[in-house]
């Protein structure tokens, strides 16, 4: 059958129209659900509130922000305006905003549901397991649907609208920006929150974790919404995009008989169809185990993805089996990092154990072999990346001049098929965690905290494996970025008349000068971050102060008398966004610079140096983090001691190093990288036009 | 002036003989100077011992790797047996084992030197700070000049017996096995001695540091000679000759009119004269400041290295101003990298006070701060490098095909040529330390143990530098070992009448297959030298708590009742060694593994892998290393709380992780780099013929 590049348009937003559907019917089913405990509702309400505070916070900084990007566009991109460019750039800017929008649309609804799930959850789970499985899950999808159902229709409508992929650079880019906001301004915030109500609460007070006297305490539960429900949201939606607008970019710029933008869609609906029938058919026994229900719809998506793009393959011309292997694999791969993220941070697995044993000797050990197994553990996923590219590349490279990098392109769609499934399980964690949480604030007894202890810790087991898959496709997709950037760069050469750049050569100085400096930014990246929040968090522990020494009867906890949680929200929100901005700006100065000193070459560079580095600490500083957060669960469960014992109190350490590794600066490289090259590939023109060593 | 090459075979080798003889009137001089204390003298004594135990050890283990390499070598290098190489293959053979003797010769005496020094410069202490500064900065020196001198004269001898740079390659690798085993094994002691005394003495007795009591006292002042003495000496002797052998192989394939042989001895002579010189010149008031006397008899060496060269280059016809230049460039950023190393690690600089303010949040704020800043320290280093590879590959690309990358070579060797005065003022540290020690033990008096203490802290700053300084001369060494790897790749696909390959392209997959390969190798070589530590130091304390058991009066601390040191010494080589082994075959394998799937190409990207995070992870780990050093001794010296505080309890966690950060693996990678940058070389014409995917 001949494929007509109108029929995918025409499918991608019926797949996106029956995924938004289904999110509204989850989203009905989950408001349906009884919420009758006063309390939680009471406290719920104000997690809501809290969340919205600071979205909207987030969202007048960046709409500054974006109105800034925009007006640069307008003068600069895709060409200056002066060269009589002004309905390409009126375009580009507007698919810049759409790209910054869409995804603001799908956070917002994301988390409004996440915090009408987490109350009804808990209370669910007073009837068992089941029920309560079936809320956070059902809460978690609507963000999952929502998410990719907003990427494909976004890029499609562009598309459809332009006809020119190189304008998809400005969606992706708006896409970006807003992930930058949500995933590091979420993760500074959330471990703002979470450190502040440690030391004050649990350390200076000897209170426990969910004291509502604590000022802290609301936006400790804030935090787990904003970071790991809109930021992971955010950050998946930049990554599909720019998966997506990567093969897009680089299939126009192909010849040949292939129909390579109806595959793009029609690879991307499919998986997203894949992701709703994973969805829809999701169970859980009556005492099943939630963590082999979440990762059987994993497997299961998986499967209905592959056999639905096999089947594809065979129906349409000019679609290819090449390429079908170069996404299977790297869908395969991704697997396979998400298993062995597993074997470092599972705590029935030894690695765990071992750093469990090491904080008997004491803290330092507890650092050292944690830093140690961390370091191991992103050899297999960069092996894996690197393993699939090479398949990838091979596999396509007989296609055709340019099909390799397609192809590498294609297993980064093929790794990101699957995440509307990958989303639905994330943001599941937030939303139990929060319903333990408020089963033990509404007094819903030992049963049913003991059912919500048990999603939580399914939830902290499938993140591991999510979070190694997200970094995974990160890696793929940043790679055909490189491509992207190379096609656009020989786009601006073609057009001064100049012979195209044909790969960058490592013995290229200006190659290596972007490479070194490239390699340098996430750590710097990272380093600005953690010390974000050390800061943040100082200003948050003064406040806490000022309010017990001034509020009288809170720190006795008479009846009625209550903290203001608003005021601590307000100190974290504002702080997280405040020095989140010096270490985003940072990256993309520096990208600049490359390129006005060293040229094109000098930036294909600092992408590499930037992706590799990015990845080796993202895997460390993510892995390491998750596995002294297990350690710590260990040994808290009676092992080496238990609690109260000098290694729970090493272990506590090891884990309060972890927050900001695992949920603030790990996770954010992966959005810094996506930044730095999607703004490479919108600058390419004005690098090879100025630069003062090229 | 037309230089002959046998002119500046001649000099090199009477500049070596200055040096030799040099170094014996040195040693002479220390050998002369009083040594009284019976005290001193006895534990000086045992030190030594054991600092030969641990040697004797090493050397007999290095002799069957050695051996076994020899015998590789002989059948398969430069080219197979079977192909009628026999008299080149005796000559790598030989060349090989050179280089492993010299580099062992070397760092013997200077380690003897140093134990004779370290009592004899406390006593001296005794009579002010001028008499026992020159005492250890002498010591030191012999074995900065026997290091320099060793390394020009088997350069010189090995190129004037066999005339092919290639075979040079042998040497250097001889070198680097030797330092693979001084320095990484060394670390690995020095810091299991070290934990296995503070866990066991200060820890878990409560008796004071170098209490003579503790089973683990003398091992841990053996640690100090072996690992910063001997380690040090082989690691920078390697540097030294592997920036030789590139700028060797690189200048006999150029073609031009250019003498760049002769050039490159007379740099590396030139810079053998300039140490001398500054050693000789070397000075310090009655009551001048150490710190000072080291540094400003760095910066008179590099003055009179950068006098002498543009001298040579005036008078030599063929000696270009351009490749003058270029080393000028690397010698320049060699001090500006070991300036900003200093502004993150020294206790006069905020930083420092920084991470000491964060202690009294606890020992979690410790690690994360000195994370942190350690990872923005490793910036300017990185833009250092980049920028000195950049100007020294532009200022030579005009003189013709090829020597950018040997002008890129020439910035290493000007980096390196002070190398002579920076392994004296880094071997001067652990004489002063141990003769701190020394001291005390001796009960010299409360003055001249400040003294000593003055002389120490003057030590541990210079060192920071001197560290940072190799770092950056071994990240250019290697670009331009990177170089020789890509000649003699070419030379193998010249003899089987196949094209050159004129770079390697970072959109090549088999090249970005072993970038990321090769990225993920210094994190897993750290993280298993990091674990060795801890499992050897595990060892160490098991034995010590059997001394306390079983050797009656040794715990109440009865006269005449003294431990088995010598089975701490024991214990602590065995397992260095064996807890080595591993980490540097998994090295030596992942690139013979990686040659035989991807080829040549993919070796190129796995060399600049293993580089790029290889640099960003040493200066990660050794400046965040000394940053916790000198944030606990800042504590120490009474602030933030001082001794006993909390804030010192933290800063001594800190320091504990900093510890096999900055003294094992951090300045290990150095040297695993250049190891597998050398395999690499060696094994180019077997990557040639036989590959998977090439």
């Amino acid at each position: 059958m001949e494929p007509q590049l109108s029929l995918f348009y025409g499918l991608s937003t019926l797949t996106a129209a029956i995924a938004f559907a289904f999110a509204v019917y989850l989203y009905m089913w989950v408001k349906r659900q009884p919420q009758e405990n006063k309390t939680i509702e009471e406290v719920a309400a104000l997690i809501r509130d809290g969340a919205n505070t600071f979205m909207t916070r987030e969202y007048k900084i960046l709409a500054v922000f974006a109105a800034a990007a925009a007006a640069l566009i307008f003068v600069f991109l895709p060409a200056p305006l002066w060269k009589g460019s002004f309905v390409s750039n009126i375009a580009m800017v507007l698919s810049y905003l759409a790209g910054a929008v869409l995804s603001a649309i799908a956070g917002k609804i994301g988390v409004l549901v996440a915090s009408l799930s987490n109350g009804r959850s808990a209370e669910a789970a007073q009837h068992g397991i089941k029920p309560a499985f079936l809320i956070g899950f059902r809460g978690g999808a609507v963000m999952g649907l929502l998410v990719v159902g907003c990427s494909l229709l976004g890029v499609a409508a562009v598309l459809m609208a332009v006809g020119d992929a190189s304008i998809l650079l400005g969606f992706s880019f708006g896409a970006s920006s807003l992930a930058l906001f949500a995933k590091a301004g979420g993760g500074i915030f959330t471990k703002t929150a979470d450190v502040s109500a440690d030391l004050t609460g649990k350390v200076e007070l000897g209170i426990p974790e969910d004291d509502p006297r604590n000022p802290a305490v609301i936006a400790d539960n804030v935090g787990d919404n904003v970071g790991d429900v809109a930021g992971m949201g955010a950050d998946l939606f930049d990554s599909n995009v720019a998966a997506m607008t990567s093969a897009l970019v680089i299939a126009q710029s192909l010849a040949g008989d292939f129909n390579n933008v109806s595959m793009v869609f029609c690879y991307a609906l499919l998986g997203l169809l894949a992701s709703i029938l994973g969805i829809a058919t999701a169970r859980i026994g009556k005492n099943g185990s939630p963590t082999k229900a979440l990762n059987s719809s994993t497997y299961v998506t998986t499967g209905i993805f592959m056999a639905l793009t096999a089947i594809a393959t065979a129906v349409f011309e000019g679609f290819s089996w090449r390429i079908w292997g170069a996404s299977t694999t790297g869908l395969l791969v991704g697997v396979i990092i998400g298993l062995t993220t597993d074997y470092f941070t599972d705590d029935t697995m030894p690695i765990v154990h071992k750093v469990a044993h090491a904080s008997k000797s004491g803290p330092a050990f507890t650092i050292l072999s944690g830093v140690s197994y961390g370091f191991i553990s992103s050899m297999p996923a960069m092996v894996g990346i690197a393993v699939s590219a090479l398949v990838a590349y091979k596999l396509c490279a007989p296609m055709g001049d340019g099909y390799a990098i397609f192809g590498i392109s294609m297993a980064a769609v093929g790794m990101l098929s699957i995440v509307g499934m990958i989303i639905s399980n994330d943001a599941y964690g937030p939303i139990v965690d929060n319903a333990r949480g408020l089963a033990e604030m509404g007094g819903l007894g030992e049963e049913t905290i003991r059912i919500a202890d048990e999603l939580d810790s399914a939830g902290n087991t499938v993140k591991a494996v999510t979070k190694g898959f997200s970094i995974g496709a990160a890696g793929l997709t940043v790679i055909s970025l490189l491509g992207a950037f190379m096609s656009e760069v020989n786009v601006a050469l073609a057009a001064k008349g100049m012979a195209p750049i044909t790969g960058f050569d490592l013995m290229d100085p200006n190659v290596f000068f972007g490479i070194m400096i490239g390699a340098s930014i996430p750590a710097v990246f990272s380093a600005m971050l953690i010390l974000g929040v050390d800061k943040n968090a100082q200003r948050m522990v003064a406040e806490i102060h000022r309010q017990f020494d001034t509020i009288v009867g809170l720190r006795e906890g008479v009846p009625g008398v209550k903290p203001e949680y608003g005021k601590c929200i307000d100190i974290a929100a504002a702080g997280a966004l405040k020095e989140l901005i010096p270490a985003g700006l940072m990256s993309i100065i520096a990208t600049v610079v490359v390129g006005f000193i060293g040229g094109p070459r000098a930036v294909g560079g600092f992408l590499l140096g930037n992706i590799v580095s990015g990845l080796l600490l993202a895997l460390f500083m993510s892995n390491a983090g998750g596995l002294w957060d297990n350690s710590k669960k260990y040994v808290e469960a009676g092992n080496e001691g238990g609690k109260g014992s000098e290694a729970h109190k090493a272990a506590v350490i090891g884990d309060t190093v972890g927050d900001p590794f695992k949920d603030t600066a790990g996770p954010s490289i992966n959005t810094q990288i996506t930044v730095v090259s999607l703004v490479a590939s919108l600058l390419s023109s004005l690098f090879v036009s100025f630069s003062l060593f090229m």
